[in-house]
């Protein structure tokens, strides 16, 4: 008998509408294989419906979403709605409400795929940064003051727990056990002197319960700069919520592009679903025409795969991406190709049966 | 009769000992040849003299360079010293005393000097990050609650004022209308939904009076990336005291390495002396031996020149650093050369004679 999984589906606003069905063909298709099921509950949150309800999702969207068994979000955003509005009128209230505390991206060069920088060559390129996802600097505590004055100034709180910085350094600390086994955290202790700090001695101390895990800490402002000149020396990059921001996307780029970077907002101990998402955002200029390139969406619901407990199932979607890059021409124009979404998805889909 | 300037020289530590007097001999050399009589009150402020007597710099410190024309920085830090007493009790004091809210870098790929990103060419990749360099996220409020217990909480509180923001804004909208005509400014609304909405507010009126330049925002993820793909689309970068820190070494390692990069803290309206400093740091690992370059110090001391009103000779020192880099094959060993500070500076000296 087949598992069965209740996803929600949010495919949301521009080509997240067209990456999200070639991530579901290639679920249903690796599901066939390895005997599991999905069905979709498809919601249609998106800045499309802000502009005619005036809601990105309803007041009950979170209960909406509490019983699958995992989200799959497509990309939300709309040059006419206020990112501000976009983000956390869905995305944040998501990864808050379902204390999915540690967004996990993985960045890998591919074969095929070439990098921007000289010498970050597949193989070599493996890392995973590992991002604070509820707290930080991304705080709903502060405001402005004498607004329009002269004298006029905003203040905002970044906030640092205990519970909450300990708990994603638990976690990135045992995946290097399971990889290589080295953590790099990001800091600016030297600057930001009062959560940093703290930051740092939390680290030290999730280290001794780490003992075969090496690690070390690098400054943001260093390590951005290490992440280009060096990109093969990291295993895994603990950062807040900002710094992990910044450094994901920087890491994109470094192994081509966030077309292909894939992301997970994990609830570790399961008691909400787990949100998946590409990196990239809905592309409004190539939205639409049907050429987006679908690898970051795949690579991500590799990662529910593999969140949802089907390990073999997980690498077979990435053992298909492998392949269709190293193995054929085939790519979206972002790549340098002139293949469709679907022309690419199919490719994929030939290597995946 | 030669102008005459009073300069503080604070060498520091470990290479800043050893890239000042390199920097000093550029100076004399230009000066013989335009006309400008230096003279250098030293002072041994350093790690140094805070392992001997327990501060950075004496009590009356900014006392004794305010009659200065400049401050001229080596670097400062000693891997005994913890960052934040090395930059807490002397550089960002120095920065915050003397209103030094612009802090200028400037960022060129050189002829012979390889960038480890593909495509970054000499003459194409040319732009400065104008970081504000008093206020926002590197703030003194803030604290920590329930030390040691699992309730521990740490808060910082960022403040940006329409002032600050405003007078570092009007500096970089200038200074592009000089330059390219052409402003980014790096920002993060979308997730830092008080400060930074504010400073994009503060960018938009600010750009109404400067009609003659463009201008555009990108959120701080996305510009890092952009700065690896894209290094020769920017001309003027404006951000944050966190995000311009960010960029400028992120920049800096686009362009070959923070072995070149140059920096000045500004106050423009000269109210206060502006200091001078490389970007880099005191280089503990290759402190004593006589290899660090020199060319980070030797561009800084251009715009020391420049600040002064010495725009020839500012541009004497820039074409000879072009000259030696692109002509001979001198280089210290970070650029993958065996020249040592002072035959790379004696080399530059032939140039600027
Ligand atoms: C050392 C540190 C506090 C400093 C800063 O971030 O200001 C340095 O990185 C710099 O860029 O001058
Ligand atoms: C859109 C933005 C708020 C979001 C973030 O910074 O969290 C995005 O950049 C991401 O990385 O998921």
């Amino acid at each position: 008998m087949a598992t069965h999984h209740h996803i929600a589906l949010i495919p949301g606003d521009g080509i997240g509408r067209e990456v999200t069905p070639a991530a579901c063909a290639v679920l249903d298709a690796v599901g066939a294989r390895h005997g599991i099921r999905f069905s979709y509950d498809e919601f249609d949150w998106s800045c499309a419906r802000y502009r005619e309800l005036g809601a990105m999702m309803p007041a009950d969207g979170l209960d909406r979403l509490r019983h699958h068994d995992a989200i799959f979000l497509g990309a939300v955003g709309d040059p006419g709605v206020p990112d501000h509005i976009s983000l956390w009128g869905l995305l944040i209230p998501i990864r808050r409400g379902f204390r999915q505390y540690v967004n996990l991206r993985p960045i890998k060069v591919f074969e095929g795929v070439p990098s921007p920088v000289r010498g970050a060559e597949p193989g070599v390129v493996d890392f995973v940064v590992v991002r604070e996802n509820v707290e930080g600097e991304y705080s709903e505590i502060g405001g402005r003051l004498n607004r329009g004055f002269p004298e006029e100034m905003a203040v905002q709180e970044a906030v640092f727990t205990r519970a909450g910085v300990t708990r994603v350094l638990e976690y990135a600390f045992t995946l290097a056990g399971s990889r290589r086994g080295r953590v790099t955290s990001a800091t600016k202790s030297n600057g930001i002197v009062h959560t940093l700090p703290f930051w740092d001695e939390l680290v030290a101390e999730t280290a001794v319960g780490h003992p075969a895990v090496g690690w070390e800490q690098e400054h943001i402002d260093a390590l951005c700069a290490k992440i280009v000149l060096e990109p093969a020396r990291f295993d895994v990059i603990v950062g807040s919520n900002l710094f992990g921001d910044i450094l994901s996307d920087l890491a994109a780029a470094v192994a081509g592009g966030i077309g292909l970077a894939p992301a997970a907002n994990l609830n570790p101990e399961r008691e909400f679903p787990s949100m998946f998402e590409p990196v990239h955002g809905s592309a409004p200029d190539i939205a639409g025409r049907g050429i987006a390139n679908p690898l970051g969406a795949i690579w991500t619901a590799a990662l529910m795969l593999e969140h949802l407990g089907h390990v073999e199932a997980a690498s077979t979607v990435e053992g298909a991406l492998v392949e269709v890059l190293a193995g054929t021409g085939i790519r979206t124009p972002d790549l340098g190709g002139t293949a469709s979404t679907e022309e690419f998805t199919k490719a994929l889909l030939e290597f995946v049966r």
